[in-house]
């Protein structure tokens, strides 16, 4: 049977390229050492192959559902999720002070990709929880992380963000959730809330006792009436059973049926129908949307996360099946035993083409996750404020690139099976259905694009863009040092050019709507040079390595600047020269 | 409810491009008239919508079981079947002296795209019957098509087609299935198979009283040996009921489960596990092959209509839904009422994008229906023979291209649906899976790039390329002379450069090896370069249609040359120069 994630990788990723024992000397982290990061892999790697893996196809077979207002989840769930919570899991990233064991986010996120990588929609409710207790734990006061934190830390209670509604997808400043003020008590100001929340993952299960949600609502102002757009929105801590042991008001109004994903319950919430849900504010009025960006932002590189793992394991299964699988000769040879399928060019090329795309989008997140501990534990406050930066632009691209393009491996993966990929009998087209998820929830492709021209490229001035081209240049400097990475080192600064070319011509821009047609090209663009580095930057990193580990990067990197990176320049020119093609198309053209 | 397809578009395809008037005025096509065409258009819509689309949610969550060595599919099906043979369409391309109606191939594949687009999955039955009794009706004794081929004319019995078998998929010289001379009878040379065949859609079913199995086997030599490869291969018409009224030799061993394409049962067959499964040779000893390719080539192009059907059905179900959707507003703008996500720009490009891959995928195939017309019917032996060369160029094109394309599509129907997209109370997410078998089955995409480099460019010597290219240049031409198309045909013809001068290329390496290596971007290349020639010959040819459709046609052709034409260039330098960053791969590097 095939790994889950590739463990000589993983270390690679942790040690060789990403300096994990530099972080282990900082204070924070001074209580772990690369011994128990490895027992903690090893950990990880047997319980999301025993927990996880396990009921990985009868957790697609057998949906949640609802039975007399309860969403009933699969046992094998609740086994899993109570393993995760024996080995502490929970409390990973938490300050000890809080019963957390103050793990750099590095580690705790190659952890969580072993159990994604075992069973993504098992693994959804333990990310979510996590976020949401550290949402909590900023935002929250010692009361409110006492009595809503704690219990998700402990894995004993779990957690859901509540933003999406029937009406209002995409643009949460239409939300019509409203919360009406009732006094105050040791909890904080509380407040009745009322509305229907849509898309809430394990917004109702059986697991846990009880379920903390996040919910964005609306304050009515003296008028009765809500501001409108998104400074209206307040954030509110609504718990599914209240601190005195009764259920809140909230009833699951729906639950949805996926394509994938299935284990993960999703729900219609509906808060309120019987005098209002209690809930108390977390943060100031108003700064709702602030306070969720912190748990959007973490569940977004967790979506990129859960993306990579799935292109991840597609890729080893179909590198397992091609190693064993015989059919075909080599061209010309017409006689003889048929040889594997992977002695054949095209299906090296869509190996190749699923080790850049999952190897790249794993390195991407560990490297996004190596940001969060900088942001949280570097030395200076400049550092601090860089990596907050850095983490901030490839925020977009940590979420959109793994989920298109381990998507993309997924689908070669099913491609490698032949039709067999095509059955329930493996387990790559389930890889795929789940993945098709990615690009959709936590702020579709779309939004991400709009999130990274107009937030972090136009707003900022080019500021966090040329942090990170200094490190790019960085990475072409060390491979020039090596005569057979010139060319890629080449091919990696040229794109960079183009980017910031682009990025220059979208600041000049004055209209919104016109900068903003052309994002989602940027977005590929920007999320492919993004890459074509991250790999250029292992590659350089593989010194120390052996032979066939380091051949493998070496190939993987060469491969994704030939055939991928070309498509940069591409991109921008249709960001900087679309001639109305699309943005003047009518409705009744189409 | 959104169309089937675009009627509109339909009339504008098989009219005003394809000039199916003058068809009509051909001798073998004399009965038929444009009336008569649009009014199989009406019927095959409305029967499409009643009979085919009515049960696509329900054959997917049915799917097909095995009882008592029966294959049972939904009564649905049963009943959708009996109501196309009820409307004379098995027998539409047949001659009338077989019971057909001499129907254009070109109006018969418009009147099938409207089923595929209902239901893919049922209407794989009647694509496999009518290619089943096309090659019986072209290679079998009289006495074999008054036996085998009439039943299926008429619709009362179901065909397959035996190729693969489980240790041989793409490599159909390696099968076993052993063919056993016995006599001779009325029906011809008479055999006992005895072999597995994997992969048989329609393999067993209850709808009809017999199924007309077409089985690959090899006849063992004087020494009980059969000849190795392809050459040994003979082909056989064996029937599930023979005609005495028993039940032949063959046996369900296994029902394959499938992501997609549910409604089309798919079998493990075992045939002559009881002393051998009776069958009559049809065509000479060892031409299995050469005769199956008829079928083959048949059912390649029918793969790439579902694959176009699908894409086209998924384009008009978000188009539909973009319209009437609202979320969000104009950039800049912070008030006011949402807009149909259709206002956005990111929507916009993503709807564009799908009537570029739907309906240039519709159009190609249409193209090739035309072209067998030709082959069959043109008025000088020189057109027929061109015909058929253009069409085997461009048999791999329509096949992979609509199926990776269509399936783009499908994905980026579900984008445009956003969450709702990826749950199953919309068909979009089943239009993704049901399409995602396209580019597998008939031979995946490396087999046909393979097909494409091999047999139609390197064996050609570019005697069909130029053929096409001829065709290409007087598209060029015509657009000229309208000022503004003048850019589009400039990058045509500049795109058709870079693919003649790699065709060049690829016939002069000596190496079969080194050629096919870069087989799989030739053939990505090559089809972005036909449906940019596709495109563009539609824009020249809506000069008579209203303003807003020739916008639509034109817009998408645009976008196609602006958007994905410029990647021809891209792939072929990657087929020309690509330094062995695949080829020298080693599996342990991996």
């Amino acid at each position: 049977m095939a790994e889950l994630l590739a463990r000589r990788d993983i270390d690679f990723l942790l040690h060789d390229w990403l300096k994990l024992d530099e972080l282990l000397g900082r204070p924070r982290f001074v209580a772990h050492d690369r011994a128990g990061i490895d027992a903690l892999m090893d950990l990880s790697e047997d319980l999301a192959r025993e927990q996880f893996l396990s009921h990985y196809k009868l957790s697609d077979q057998q949906e949640p559902r609802l039975e007399n207002g309860t969403v009933r989840v699969l046992p094998a769930i609740h086994t899993a999720i109570a393993a995760y919570a024996e080995a502490g899991l929970f409390g990973a990233p938490f300050a000890a002070e809080l019963g957390g064991s103050q793990l750099p986010s590095l580690a705790q996120t190659a952890s969580l990709a072993w159990f994604m990588a075992g069973n993504v929609a098992t693994a959804a409710y333990p990310m979510l929880t996590i976020a949401n207790a550290r949402l909590i734990a900023t935002f929250g006061t010692r009361a409110q992380i006492d009595a809503f934190a704690r219990p998700q830390i402990a894995g004993k209670w779990l957690g859901t963000m509540c933003l999406s509604e029937p009406q209002a997808g995409s643009s949460l400043g239409d939300i019509t959730t409203r919360a009406v003020a009732e006094g105050e008590d040791a909890l904080g100001p509380r407040f009745r809330v009322s509305g229907s929340k849509m898309w809430i993952s394990g917004g109702d299960q059986d697991i846990s006792e009880n379920i903390v949600h996040l919910v964005l609502a609306k304050i009515p102002g003296a008028d009765g009436r809500p501001l409108p757009g998104t400074r209206g929105i307040s954030l509110f801590i609504v718990p599914k059973v209240l601190p005195n042991g009764t259920r809140n008001d909230i009833a699951v109004a729906g639950l949805n049926h996926k394509m994938g994903y299935r284990g993960t319950s999703n729900c219609l919430l509906s808060f309120g129908e019987r005098g209002g849900a209690i809930g108390w504010l977390i943060g100031a009025p108003g700064q709702g949307l602030a306070c969720m960006f912190q748990m959007m932002n973490e569940a977004r590189i967790a979506v990129g996360l859960g993306a990579a793992a799935l292109g991840y394991r597609g890729f080893l299964e179909s590198r397992a099946y091609a190693t064993s699988r015989p059919q075909g000769r080599r061209p010309g040879q017409r006689d003889g035993a048929p040889v594997p399928i992977i002695a054949h060019a095209d299906v090296k090329r869509m190996l190749l083409a699923q080790k850049a795309y999952a190897e790249g989008s794993l390195a991407l997140i560990l490297y996004c996750a190596r940001l969060v501990d900088e942001e949280q534990a570097a030395e200076t406050e400049e550092a601090r404020a860089e990596a907050g930066t850095l983490l901030g632009l490839l925020t977009p691209v940590a979420k959109t690139w793994p989920s298109e393009y381990g998507l993309a491996a997924n689908d070669l993966a099913i491609q490698v099976h032949g039709g067999y990929g095509y059955t329930r009998d493996f387990d790559v087209e389930q890889l795929y259905r789940d993945n098709r998820l990615n690009p959709i929830h936590e702020g579709t492709t779309g939004i991400q694009a709009i999130d990274l021209v107009g937030r972090k490229i136009r707003r900022d001035r080019l500021y966090s863009l040329e942090l990170l081209l200094a490190r790019v240049h960085e990475t072409a400097g060390r491979a020039r040092q090596d005569e057979c990475l010139v060319p890629l080192a080449i091919s990696l600064t040229d794109a960079w050019c183009h980017v910031h070319a682009a990025a220059q011509f979208l600041c000049t821009i004055e209209d919104d709507a016109q900068a903003l047609a052309g994002a989602t090209p940027f977005l590929h663009a920007f999320g492919h040079a993004v890459l074509g580095w991250i790999w250029l930057d292992q590659v350089v990193a593989t010194g120390a390595a052996e032979a066939d580990f380091r051949q493998g990067k070496l190939h993987a990197c060469r491969w994704f600047h030939e055939a991928e990176l070309p498509r940069v320049a591409h991109w921008l020119a249709l960001v900087q020269s679309e001639p109305g093609t699309v943005t003047d198309l009518r409705p009744e053209w189409l």
